[in-house]
């Protein structure tokens, strides 16, 4: 195999490639960035056997040919070159030589024989939304699942199509976030769970830009994201999702709109006060005089006023500060509601169409005081 | 006590007090910052009994008093404030309340009663140069210092005034690294040697502007740096610094002139063949061709040529990678000379009037490889 393509082309390619290394495996093969030049186009393959990752590479196929190189190790040499082209090739050994201007690396190559391929997936059905409203749902819920693998299902998001409608949905037991797309056009019903880990990486390798469209297709156990030159594959979580609808209701008794801004901050001062792993909650107290917040813990206390426009009953409650500012930071609005019922039902941020909901359990602050 | 000071100047004095404050201590006065409001002026001290900081900060005392309090907790309450005027304010228990538009803050203080003062230093003979020079010239010999204990002199820096020059040295048995400053005044001779710590912590505080000035002075036992409204006081190491000069020869028998940056580039990719903790060693070949670069390892090898400027004979040497990368990222000029004997003696690398003379030991490549 040879092959000639620009620092830059390599370097774009292999940083997409690497999302979908395996770093604890037995399998050394899974640690390898399959290039395959075989027929007419250059791609490069990474598969953990959970997410799997197909990307062209533009570049000049002088010898047909396929190797598997070890990701960390190619990556780094690409990463390091002069910004030139740069000519790759194997021997009938597999041992593979880098050349860049004058730097020459051989590092040894494996044959692609026990490469992991992605699987062939038949793509029919597939939805269409922009790059920027991929990343953004998942930077808007992705911080809501659960971080141990007790409950498999937690640890992924519900995507749910109905009619025009995409709804995605995490939750870790103590919270909920939840957002709406509209589609372009109606689609058949249909409910999958998408490990969290595939929506992380996904959402790093994504341009981000609104002209840039990603297509999803589903099949019963993968979803598969094509964008730009990219296909990425990957298992779904097998099992039914949590019924949401029912814990997700819309009487309140205290409705309060709040500048997120000043109540985020104020929340982050607070947190100076809560140590990793305390369940210290912060006190809200909300009247006709505004909002007031509170912390006390062996440390020191603090205390803050903020301005809002209430309506109905007073209340007190407590919450995980945590769990309030996991929320506030995704959300884009400048102006907020929060919808309470009582100091021990969830209260909800979410705006007027319900594009986007967070339901947050409160704290049992009498106790934990 | 009550004192009324700008969130910035209050930031800008914290992060400086920080520097001199103990991360590991058995003493908890060690981490606290002492605020001396007694007099007309207010103060931050900071002391870990090595080196010690008093900075005068803007503000007004509204009522005089003295308090301590845990630095960490202070500054990371000073940082998350808004904008604003900032009241501090102790009760008689010296309980403190910190006070910004509608956030209020209580923590605990201490007296000042057992709080370990910066010693009285009378200042005589002082040095002066700008702040950038000083900061400077740290960096460009800190990371020759000995990491570990073992030799205490190794882990400092020698400070050596000589008529109007002033010689800074730093060596950790491997190498040696050697910056000379003109001063504006002759001074008699003196040797000190000053932790490395106080060297580190120092540059982090200093402006590294040219038009910004710092004194030095020395006692016996110790060194004072003043700048801005700040003053740091350190100890010295005590000791005999080793003898250098009779290391530090000019006879050469191979003498290179090449591009620093590609040196530089070179050796770095060079050290992805190099494993954390392993001594492989970069192999450089100079003759009338050029400059080679090898390395061989385990996971592969690397080649690669430069051109360069040789006067002198053909040589083969080995060099542990990082010890040239660290002196390259120092040295600001473009093109630089290396001086070599045999591939047993130490090379060194240094401009025409010396200001500059990095000295390394060769590695023993016939063995290592």
């Amino acid at each position: 195999m040879k092959l000639i393509c620009a620092k830059n082309e390599l370097l774009k390619s292999v940083n997409i490639s690497l999302k979908a290394v395996s770093s604890k495996t037995t399998m050394p093969i899974l640690e390898c960035i399959l290039i395959d030049a075989s027929a007419t186009e250059i791609t490069f393959t990474s598969n953990d056997m959970e997410l799997g990752i197909e990307t062209k590479v533009k570049g000049i196929i002088e010898e047909k040919g396929i190797v598997a190189l070890d990701a960390k190790l190619f990556s780094d040499i690409i990463r390091k070159l002069p910004d030139s082209d740069v000519c790759i090739q194997t021997d009938t050994n597999l041992n593979t030589t880098i050349t860049c201007e004058k730097a020459k690396f051989t590092i040894p190559g494996k044959s692609g024989d026990d490469f992991a391929y992605l699987p062939v997936i038949e793509r029919s059905e597939g939805i269409e939304i922009s790059q920027f409203t991929l990343k953004e749902v998942i930077r808007q819920t992705i911080f809501s699942i659960a971080a141990n693998e007790n409950n498999k299902l937690m640890t992924g998001e519900l995507f749910e199509m109905k009619e025009n409608i995409l709804k995605v949905v995490s939750l870790d037991g103590h919270r909920i976030a939840i957002r709406k797309i509209e589609l372009k056009n109606n689609y058949p019903s249909r409910k999958v769970v998408v490990p969290g880990k595939t929506l992380n990486e996904i959402s790093k390798i994504l341009s981000g830009e609104v002209e840039d469209q990603v297509k999803i297709f589903f099949t019963d156990n993968h979803i598969v994201f094509e964008f730009d030159d990219t296909v990425v594959v990957s298992r779904l979580i097998e099992g039914e999702y949590f019924r949401i609808d029912q814990m997700l209701s819309s009487d309140y008794e205290t409705k309060v709109k709040i500048n997120k801004r000043e109540f985020l901050d104020c929340i982050d001062r607070a947190t100076l006060f809560v140590k990793e792993g305390d369940k210290k909650p912060i006190i809200i107290t909300i009247d006709d005089t505004g909002m007031q917040l509170n912390i006390n813990s062996q440390m020191g206390s603090m205390n803050e006023e903020i301005d809002i426009d209430k309506e109905g009953k007073d209340i007190m409650i407590g919450f995980n500060p945590k769990f309030l500012i996991d929320a506030l930071k995704v959300i884009d609005d400048e102006e907020i509601s929060i919808y309470l019922v009582n100091p021990k039902a969830p209260c909800f941020i979410k705006n007027e169409e319900e594009s986007y909901i967070y339901l947050i359990l409160p704290v049992n602050f009498n106790t934990a005081r």
